[in-house]
């Protein structure tokens, strides 16, 4: 298996935006501060990740499988929050 | 080329994790909001689809370059109200 730059870097892509969801999960949690999310974004966000992860494990994926399944994890949270403290 | 019910599954979650961004960048640019969003989220988030993007163009994928290429200017966009208007 070729395992080279270019893989590095998809590697790194899909961990810089699968935790960046973590620390607006962390604020939101902390604050309840919801007043300038979007709900139109979560909720598309949130179905798109569902559907990135039905992808990920129809087409045998790992890496699109776990980092969906995170990502998902984290936008629910901040969905969540934001409709219940909007 | 086969095109199944997985790559309609995956055309319609990058579809919604793309397009997701631009009501929050929208509602941000109008209410100039950005008390509850995270400063950390959408510079790793920023980075992560730089990051993506570099990998859509050197993997050759089209899509993944298309649609990181708008969710890079959507964050940009939020990111930069959110250093502006803390």
């Amino acid at each position: 298996m070729h395992f080279g730059l270019v893989d590095i870097i998809g590697l790194l892509a899909a961990f810089g935006t699968t935790v960046s969801f973590l620390p607006q999960a962390i604020k939101t949690i902390q604050t309840k501060n919801t007043s300038g999310i979007s709900l139109a974004m979560y909720s598309l966000f949130t179905a798109g990740t569902m559907l990135w992860l039905a992808y990920g494990i129809m087409s045998g994926s790992l890496p699109v499988t776990i980092a969906n399944a995170i990502t998902m994890i984290f936008a629910s949270i901040i969905l969540i929050y934001k409709i219940r403290y909007k």
